[in-house]
């Protein structure tokens, strides 16, 4: 298997041909949950969460103890279009809160337990305005997968990946656009505050930045070049990285769902090893998990981005797998089994 | 105001003088939030909850540091009637389990650091069997309601109850018909595991014993007494202890859920306090919240019970203060507001 590469076309290699689930210890975490003292079933989607997690670790009685969350920063030439209600310079300003621990992200990966890294992508070289051509050529295209590819701790056991860019639910309505059709108006929404004739003006943006990138249709790593920035292939490099490490991921929101949705179009199954963790308040985050067929952990309204409502759902994974590999059987319990 | 009771009249006082929130420590929170380095609005419910918690708490810049579980457990003649699919000596087996460290709500109260214990209330002497009349004389209806009332430490700052008794499911479906109205069916679930024409004789179980209780009709306490059971009453004397303790509660599911209706129909306001946790797999669960004007936290299919859903919540509540106290403003980390 290609560990490792220097062009679209090896990371597409890679996207075709990744790991699958350890099949002997999903089926023996299958067994062991049917002997866990409880009536079968009766934790529900934590079950299935658990036997999913121990198939990818490779482990029956897996925990989860090093959980790992990246940040990834970008700036974005279509922020030039006034997409956006805040200034292209609070991504900068947010970043510079990361490193400091003053931000949400912070607070979240600390109160799991989660190592908390952020990767500012060339903030001072924002992508191109994609309303007039790709946002990226293949070069930075690689560049920024590599970034992500690289960020990933092959010793981390859980990775969620999240985002900071101001314009950048922009480029997600964008690459949904251009996956999965429908109107713009559909895939753009308020971001971090945009209403009324702004929103109007935001989804007309999305439309001529599609109609201006041919290659995106259908295509999804087309579309993660074209209409993503670097931070968006960031986060798609970051998932397939720990693919081939088998570190199951948990999504963020809107934008960290279109980085996925990218990878998923190119390569059915390449998000087997990946989980929503929340519905983002964004409307399209929801409309485009049903296109994944996914089913978030958690669903409270949150729409800040910046890996905060995936970091949320760490706490759900862990509880999931500290019932699984915790609990007494019937057998040692000496309960009866009904 | 009365801090303590002997009798159910003294505890129905007591009911009647809650304390409420503090408001300037709840004013200080909003403005804090409003403060805080994200979007307004974006941590969603988070927000909320964290506003919430620091009214009660009395602290702007609240956290949560000390959880308390406590799981009540009791047996219920109401068994004699083939309502479970579990026989009754699970109750005790279970409490062995809980004691010895092997079930799921051990593993989810370590998970989230929660100080946990049980607590087996007479499960020798199982209550009457309600179809032939209360399920509870006054005496042992003060004591049940007392070992909750005694189980929670005031030093906590979030509690979570839950219980264990084979046979529960059918008491929280009759306390709900005897509050709420409707059918027996709409009320009653399969609980651990009843199906088809055993489904359909509990709930002819349930409309039986709400017949032979009138006085449980439309009244909290009665209907709590009548057709609860001791760990059912316990549940609610600890959200009445916590309430003048200022520590905010966490439900767990129907059965829970149950119990702090009994509450609220006795004292509008008196779950003010309370969050639902999650949103049982246990269909009257939703209803009943519904009822309560309660949206839980989490959606997962878990119908356990013991606290389980409740605790998994903690992790919510956790992030969100850690989040809303941990966070720098605007000023603090120099970035723009919008």
């Amino acid at each position: 298997m290609v560990q490792d590469f220097t062009s679209v076309e090896e990371f597409s290699q890679i996207l075709q041909d990744l790991p699958v689930p350890d099949a002997s210890a999903r089926a023996a975490a299958e067994a062991r949950n049917a002997q866990l003292t409880k009536p079968p079933g009766a934790l529900g989607r934590l079950e299935d969460l658990a036997i999913w997690y121990c198939g990818w670790r490779g482990d029956a009685r897996a925990r989860i103890t090093a959980p790992q969350v990246i940040v990834f920063a970008g700036n974005h030439g279509v922020t030039a279009q006034g997409v956006s209600a805040f200034p292209a310079e609070v991504t900068a300003q947010m970043v510079a809160n990361f490193e400091t621990g003053g931000a949400a992200i912070n607070q979240l990966s600390r109160c799991f337990g989660a190592q908390m890294s952020v990767q500012a992508l060339q903030l001072e070289a924002p992508t191109a305005d994609f309303t007039k051509g790709p946002a990226m050529n293949e070069d930075a295209f690689v560049a920024a997968l590599r970034a992500g590819w690289e960020a990933v701790d092959p010793a981390a056991d859980l990775l969620v990946v999240g985002e900071m860019g101001i314009g950048n639910t922009t480029c997600a309505a964008a690459i949904s656009l251009a996956l999965y059709g429908g109107e713009a108006t559909e895939w753009t929404g308020r971001g971090t505050g945009v209403e009324g004739a702004a929103l109007a003006h935001k989804a007309g943006v999305v439309a001529r930045g599609v109609a201006a990138n041919p290659s995106s249709h259908g295509n999804g790593l087309e579309a993660l070049r074209c209409l993503g920035g670097r931070e968006i292939a960031a986060m798609a490099g970051a998932m397939v990285r720990a693919r081939t490490c088998r570190i199951p991921v948990i999504l963020d929101g809107f934008i960290c769902t279109a980085a996925a949705a990218c990878l998923e179009h190119s390569s059915a199954g390449a998000l087997d090893h990946v989980v929503a963790g929340h519905a983002s308040a964004e409307a399209a985050h929801g409309r485009l998990l049903d296109r994944l067929g996914m089913t978030p952990l958690l669903s409270l309204q949150m729409r800040l981005g910046e890996a905060s409502g995936g970091a949320l759902a760490i706490g759900i994974l862990q509880g999931a797998l500290a019932c699984h590999s915790g609990m007494a059987t019937f057998d040692e319990a000496g309960v009866s089994d009904g």
